[in-house]
Order: C-alpha cells, then sequence, then structure tokens
C-alpha cells in the first residue's frame, strides 16, 4: 500500500477547507463523484495528510486544522462528513521576509507545501518558497503572484531537485471553460458571433477582493476565453459583483448572439452556478499527487503535466 | 469561373425557403456571415441554380419559386433580400409512385436532386429516388426516411456512378449538439452528471408533425447527446411544444444539474433561440455542393465527408 | 387553549405527506416561516390532529399515517423532522359507492374530513362526501370533480347545518399566479402583449396523471392567467411534461414578449422552481381550520372566506 | 381639435430621441401599441410640437432635432419611421447660470421647457428652471437634480401660477417594478423571502456615468422596491455593468430565493430586457402632456397626477 502524501497548506480558507473536507469525505465513503482523476501516480484522493499549516488570522492561530477551516470569513459549507480532528495545529504565517527559518523547521516530514494564501503578496509568498528550498520540499503556488513562472526561483529548485509547480490554479469547472467551449462551438459550426457578455457573482472573500481590484483579473479572464482575436474583440465582462448572500456559491450569467445561415439570429443564454472553492480543491488535489510523485521520483523543477491545471504556467507573459 | 451546381427540390417547405434566400442574399452581398464552409470544392455558397421544384399543395403548384416559399404554412421570414424570380415553376410533385417518368423528364439538365419533403413517406421519397435514377442526377435525401441506408439503394446508384447522400440532416446549430457539448465538457472536467433533461418548443409545420408522433424522434435524440450510456440514462426529454407564435424560431431550455469536488453541486440552465429552416438550410448548402462535385467527377454512392452533416449515415440502425 | 381540529383524510398522496410533515414541523420548531395565514379563528398551523385515513394502494393500508406517507409513487422529501406515529392506521379506501356506512362509522370522532385522491373519479368523491354527511362531518374537495359546485350537493350539507368547500386546490405559489401577475403588471403599465407561452415540467404522479391526459388542464391554466380575452388569445401552453428526475419538484418556463413605446420590445424570461406539494399543503391548511372554525359555529354550506384558495369555487361553470 | 402642446427640450440625448421619433411614429401610424395612456385632457401622443432644443454637444448644436438625435454617443436606435425634419435648429445651451436671459428669450411660443439632460448638475437645471419662470412657461425636471421638490422652488411656480413637474423619471416598464411586483407577490401568498440579487447590464451613455459613480443610484433602487424593511435587507445589488454592446437595451436578472410550506425551496429567475430609453419616453410622454393642461388651465405649482411617474415628487427626502 502506497504511503500517503505528506502535505504543509499556508493559507486555511476556503479552497483549503474544500480540501480538507473532501479528502476526509472520500477516504471514508469511498465515493467517486465528481473527481477528475481517481489516482495520480498510485495516489489516490484521500491519500493526502496534513502535517503543518500556517495562517495569519489571530482567529485561526492554534486551532486545530479541521476546526480553523470553519472560522469566519471562511464560509464554504460543511459536506456532511464526520471531521475527525487533524492532530495539525495552525501556526502563525508569515507577512513578511522574516521567519523563513522558523517555517523551514515546521516543514519536517512534510514532503509539499501547498501555497494556498490570498494573491498579491509576491514577497510573502516568495518567502514560502525559501522556506521550501531550505526544507528539501516540493511547492505548489494556487496563488497568482509570480513564483514558478520567475526562470530563476525555477532554477534554484530545479538545482534542488524539488519539483515546483504553479501559478495560478484553473477552476475544475468555471465559468471561463464554459464561456469558452460555446464560443469554440459555435466557430466550429460556422456561427458569427454577434456579441457576447458575461457576469460573474459570488460571495467569498476572495471574490470580494477580485471585485474590489478587479481589471486585471478581467483581462486573464478574457485571455482564457479564446486565442481568436476576433471573437475576444466582441466578448466584454461586466464587473464581478461581490453578494454575500451566495456564501461560496458562484453564479455566472452568459450571453452569446449570433448569426447563422442568411445572417438570421441565434442566442444562447446560460446560468451557471458552482461552489467556487470546490472547483480550486477539485484540481489542487491533482496538483499535490502530481508534486508528491515527482518528489519522491527526484524530478525537480516543473511538472509538464500540471500545464492543464494552472493559468500561467512558467512561459507565460507575467 | 466554376459552372454553377443545377438543383432540383422536391419539397418547397421552410428549409427550401431559407436555402434560396440564403443563397440569393450571399450571391448579393458578398457576405460570409454565418457560413460553415465557404468553399467546396470551387463552389462558393452563391454558385447554386434551381432549374426545377415539385410540392404536392395547391397553393404552391404553378408558382414561381421564389413566390411559393412564402406561401402558408411556411414561416421562415424575408431576410431582407431582394429576390429575383428563379423562372423555376414549382411543377406537381408525387404522391405515390405514379408519375415517375414525369419527374425524371423534368429534370433534364439538373446534377441533383434535393429531397427535402416532410418525412414520413419512405415509398414517396424512394419514387423520387428511382426519377433520379433514370434521369442520371445524384440524389440527396434530407428526410429521416430510409433511402441512403438502404444498401439496396446505395448499390443501385453506385452502380449507376451516381451520389447518394443521406439520410436525416444533421442542423448547423442545434439542441443535440449544444446539449452533448456541455455533457462532454462535463465528463472531461471530472463532474458527476445528476439528471438532466431538454424542453424543445418550436412553431414551424415540421415541429408540428414531429410533436403529434414525437416518440421515435425522442430516442433519437437522446442517441445523439453521447455514447456513454450511464450519461443517456440520466437525461430526460419533455415532450416536443409546438407553440405556433414562434413561427420558424426553436426555443430550447435545457437543465444539467452535476456534482464536483465533495459532491458540492453544480448547475447549468441553458436556453437556446434559433431559427429552426437555417439550421437545416446551413448544412443543405454543403450537401449540395459535395454531391455536385461528386457527381462531375463519376464519384457514384455515399460521399464520406458528408457523415457529420448527416443524422443516420450508410450503416446507421434503421 | 383552542381544542385541536380533528381531521380525516382521503388518500395519502404528495399533498397529505407535505401537510403531515409541516404541522409536525411547525408544532416542534415554533417557525413561521413560509406560513400563509399564522392563525386562523385561534387555530394555528399546528392545531391539527389526524384522527383517521383512507388509501385505495396495498402498499399503504394498514400502515401508520406518519409511514404511509413515504410509500411510492409518493415522493415528498422528507423536510428533517421527527415524525412521531400518528397512531392512525390506514384504512382501505372506497373505490365505488361501496362501503360509504364503514366510512362514515369510522368518522367517529372527527370534525371534517379532506378528501384528496387523485382527481378523475367524481362518483367516488361523491361517496365520501355522503359519509360526511351521514357521520355529521365537514367536508373539504381538493380535487377537480365535481361536489361543492354542485348546487344538490350544496343543499345537502347546508341542510344538514355542515360545511361543504371546494372545488380544486389553488396554489400557495404557482405558474398561474406568477404569469398571472406579469401579464397584469405589463396591461398596467401600458405595454402591449404581443406572445407568451409557460412551460410546466414536474415529477410527480399527479404530473404524470395530468401530463397524460392534460388538454382540459390545459383550457383551465389559460382561464387563471387572467379575464382578458384579447391576453388570453396571445398565450401558449406547452405540453405538460413529466420528468421523473423532478420527484416532487416542479419548474415552469414562461416568456413575456411585448412592445412598449414607438413598438420596441420588452422581453421577459421567468424560471420557477418549487416544490408542487408543498404549495398544495400550504392552501390545505387553511381550509381545514376555516371548515373547522365554521363547523364548530354551526355554520353549514359553504365558506365564503375559502374563495382564494380555490379553483373552481361554488358558481363556477363545471 | 385641440391645438398640440408646445415643447422645449433640453438635452438631446436617447431619451429625447426615442420620444421625438415615437411621437412621429404615433402620429403617422395611428398604432397604440405600447402607450400607457392614449389621452391626457384631450391630448393625444401624437399632439405634441417641438418649438425649441438645447444640447451643449457641438456635435448637435446647429443641427435640425431630428438630425441630432442620431448624433453618438447617442445610440436609441431608427425605429422606422419617416421623420420629417422638425424645423427646430438645437441651440447652444447653458453649462453654468450665465445665459439664462437668452434662453428664456428662445422659449417665445412654447408652452412647457422639458428638462432632460444628464443628471447631476444641479445648478444647470436651476438656470433652466429661472428661465422658464421668466418666459412664463411650465417646468418638468426628468433628472435626479433637486428641482420640484426643493419647497422654494416650488414656492416660485405657484405663485406665477406655472406647473413644476419632477423630479426624477421612473421608468414605464423597468427592473425595479418586476423585481417589487414579484417580491410583493411572495409577500401576499405567505413565503418568506431567504435572499434576492438585482444585476443589471446597459450599453447608453447614462448608464456609463451611472456605473462611474452608482452608489447613491444603487441605494435609490433598494428603495424603489418595497417599503419592508425586513424585504429590502435581503436584497442585495450587483454593481451597474456598462456593455457597449447592449447599445440602448438594458439587460436584469433577477434571483429571488424564499421559503414555502415546511420551508421548502421556491426559487425565481428573470431575465428582464428592454430599451431603456423606451421606458423614459414612454413615461415622459405624459408629463408633457398633464403639464401642458395644466398650464392652458393656469394651475401652478405640482400636479398631484404625475406622482406615479416620478421617483423623487415633492416630498421626498432629497
Amino acid at each position: 500500500m502506497i504511503e500517503r502524501a505528506k502535505v504543509a497548506v499556508v493559507g486555511v480558507g476556503n479552497n483549503i477547507s474544500a480540501l480538507v473536507q473532501g479528502i476526509a469525505f472520500y477516504r471514508a465513503s469511498g465515493s467517486l463523484v465528481g473527481i477528475y482523476r481517481p489516482v495520480v501516480d498510485g495516489l489516490g484522493v484521500g491519500d493526502i495528510d496534513f502535517v503543518a499549516a500556517f495562517a495569519t488570522a489571530d482567529s485561526k492561530v492554534g486551532k486545530d486544522l479541521t476546526e480553523a477551516i470553519f472560522v469566519a470569513p471562511n464560509n464554504f459549507p460543511r459536506i456532511g462528513t464526520e471531521l475527525p480532528p487533524s492532530g495539525v495545529r495552525v501556526e502563525r504565517g508569515l507577512t513578511d521576509a522574516t521567519g523563513v527559518d522558523r517555517v523551514a523547521k515546521a516543514l519536517a516530514g512534510a514532503e509539499v507545501m501547498l501555497y494556498a494564501a490570498p494573491s498579491g503578496r509576491p514577497e510573502v509568498a516568495r518567502a514560502y518558497a525559501e522556506a521550501a528550498l531550505r526544507a528539501g520540499v516540493a511547492f505548489i503556488n494556487t496563488t497568482s503572484d509570480v513564483v514558478a513562472r520567475d526562470p530563476q526561483w525555477m532554477e534554484l529548485f530545479e538545482a534542488a531537485g524539488l519539483p515546483l509547480l504553479g501559478d495560478d490554479l484553473t477552476s475544475q469547472f468555471g465559468t471561463s471553460i464554459v464561456h469558452h467551449t460555446l464560443l469554440r462551438l459555435l466557430e466550429e459550426r460556422g456561427l458569427t458571433l454577434v456579441s457576447s457578455y458575461q457576469v460573474n457573482l459570488g460571495g467569498t472573500e476572495d471574490f470580494r477582493n477580485l471585485a474590489q481590484n478587479g481589471s486585471g483579473k478581467k483581462q486573464s479572464k478574457l485571455n482564457a476565453l479564446t486565442s481568436h482575436q476576433s471573437t475576444v474583440d466582441k466578448v466584454q465582462m461586466a464587473p464581478l459583483g461581490y453578494l454575500s448572500q451566495l456564501q461560496s456559491e458562484k453564479v455566472a450569467y452568459l450571453n452569446i448572439e449570433a448569426q447563422g445561415w442568411g445572417e438570421t439570429s441565434v442566442s444562447l443564454d446560460v446560468k451557471l452556478k458552482a461552489h467556487d472553492p470546490s472547483g480550486g480543491a477539485g484540481v489542487t488535489i491533482d496538483l499535490i499527487r502530481m508534486a508528491v510523485s515527482a518528489f519522491r521520483n527526484g524530478r525537480g523543477g516543473y511538472a509538464a503535466e500540471a500545464a492543464t491545471l494552472l493559468k500561467s504556467p512558467p512561459g507565460t507573459a507575467r
């Protein structure tokens, strides 16, 4: 029987709540519902143990990981599993480059560090990456901060024989992929796009942050749609709407207006509703297993099989 | 410059209205909007001439083809093009096997016969196929009646060196392909389908006929969705709804309920609105050009390049 | 403290499941959520006791009422309340006029008989009404069978000093009222209706029956929309769609196309989703309390305050 | 036959385009489609003549009113009417309190001044009101700037025997009224609101301005919904989304989640699409006729019959 992966997490937000609860749920139930890859290099979705956790909020530090994931502003629901205490106490996380050694020591026994703090603090992200290097563990960056797509950092991990996977998570099933798929279908069938828009509403803390300074995200979302510039030019994004009532759910409205034979009109309206953190956890579970597998096989640096799970893999413009 | 294709049509319903008007529109405007394949073997979408037309309704027989296409119950709208008279007078069509010779004579000068009468009269379909054979022209069957998927008829056309394309048209952009595409996307991303349904509403005469005896169509629509039986079992079809107010438009509602990571729910609701006859004409225009090209090159029998345009190509169970 | 109402039920379908569970839920929780009238003549929603129950299915007869409500084809969900046994054993119901005396005897101690069997068996409905008369209890007819709107039956109940409320239940919140309200709003604001349609999908046994012979229902639904014939003429109903996957939920799609100032277009699309049996139980709870109050006050015959809860009150054409 | 109303307009934006085109359309066609009140005190919707017009954009000044209404950023479509030149040349409008006398002189022959410039310049609004007073004509304020709800201004108009109608237009059929109507229906039927949101998207210049500084508007929209504070607390507004592709159309998405009997869920999803300027013009046409009627009858000050057409009538908090 395979040895479970040993993971340290940074950030104890909704995505980690979904991840921790989901792993416990699948381990207890044996269910395979909603799973992308049941097994990755011998590791099932239940074959993950958490060995350390870091967070900056006073309300989370000191609690068991399985308690801390339910502390506000986290609002991902309990998915109904009995959740036995993890035995992992949340430690105080870094707010700058100070304390790298302390973190490195705390990584004893870990195989991979999962960096899942809020985006927007690149120096903190790199302090954790530095700690991972010193401790000799793999590093996964699920945020949009630049780490894996910085060639200098990639060289350091390659030289150390340690995996470095990032940056920025795609969602298992989100607005971008549905919109992209429908626009591509139109093109394949010879219809001509007239106009299209996308409205995104959400209720998580992550979503609130994005809604407040969302212009970069907006362009990144447009980029995600398609490579045909003629299509992108016709797609418009409404401003992100933070609605606390949605809790951890995300709602998207898509509209597509096109023309078919004889320039007659074709229209498509879509409403998509999903739990945002589930979409992240469903992809993170694969990155963890890929990183651990590479770590155990001594493959340092980037792992190409992670490419479809990342928005900004190495080689992407910053 | 390439010689225009010479086409005889059987049935002067909405699809032929969309086809005739669309050809005139594209020829006059030079537009490429909404076109699947701008050129097929050198033939543009405007490179089609109608040389004969057959219909059974007294209200259509004797009229110029460009007038007959606007006679009720046809309700496909005028798409705004000046429509010069075709010079083709609609002749009385067959209602049984009597009159094959008369039709064959009327095909002098035609290269292909486009059979686009209402589905459900196989003996009439075959009478026209017989006339095509006698006259030495290619035959396209856009109805669900069995012609091209009957090996005996295929042999006759092969032996005569005449193309035979059919049976039953797909739509350029319809409910089935959108539903299929979204269900496939779910599967690809590892989500688990819980349930899904499809509602189809339409206002054409064709739609009214299908709504009245629609059970076969229902199964055929389910078949079109996907090859995974586990998915098909979870998809249900509401009865077709004939609503005259929709005229030549079709409205479909799709609902998809699925589960992602941690068995959390994902739901998709889609409304699709399109002109049904345009979806047919946008595919028929390609079948015509494929048939004419094969005819001119002496390629008898089936043309494999037509496969994606047909619901029941040769080899399909009847 | 008021004495609880004593109710005998005929039919143990989804609506009775919703009613029985809801009463227990509100009694235990003290919640007022989703309640139309918290108190009717001193009776709260929890002030109802069931004292007898009749059903024809072998699978229900002999079971405690609180068990029988979960027997298939019933599919209204458990709403999460601990449900203590009622002590009422389901007795074999009538299938024709035989057995009226047996039923009348079983009504000892009841104040009102709630007739909630499937619609379509008027002679059975009247056999139960006869039993109610003999036993001296009030009668409520929630089905579309003619009882209360038959002047002869009304006279019999009046003469006996017993309340008779019926026929046919409205829903607390259904498609008709939403559609009607939006059409009326259009009129009030001076917009001109162009066209409108309604699609109804459901998964209950009741819905399956209606879908199979639904033409009468269709007209009744149109009648429910509005009294302006000019509006009704522009509204079309798609055939009812039975989809087992919906279980006890009902989904409706409404579309309204109108014109405002300058004949510019206005369109409204609505999706409504609700538990059908809840809509019935939320109204039944008021009919019961009105009937019991009238019974206790010796007011026989019809009770005018029930009018808005009934589709076909006395005076309606049959 | 009644004498036509003589109107001077300030601002030549989309709403005035809809108004001018609509009047010409109804006069030519005799249509009554989409009209709120066919006749107000003897005046039909076609009984309006424009006698002066003011605008600040160089691209509009000097043009005939019927040309100026099509100058960008106006994007309300041509509604298909032949539009004979009005003979009214657009004059340079005020940008501050300078030039009141010039404007007053230009009002010779007018009965009412319609102030329909962009909101947000109260000193300009009052300069025009001053000009109306000097010229002895009625004043209508369709903007949200404070004029009619300032008691001092109201006194001045009353003293002069001149009508003063305002402030701020409701829409003939907009998001607020649909949302309000559905929330009220829920309440009437005893359902309990859980949560609700509203998303508004538009493509006019007005909409772009609102989207850029929309916080006040957001609250005003919430106020418009209902007077029940418990309901308002559960309704959230997404930020206004300016999407140029929508041109003069507005799209709104509403979601309502509620609970019925037994706390079972009820959900409503609505998409509303309408031409924003038509909604304004359809109400303005009534304000004009009310103002002219009061003017001719010597009724100065406010006219109570205008109350339902205004968002902030006299007495509203500023």
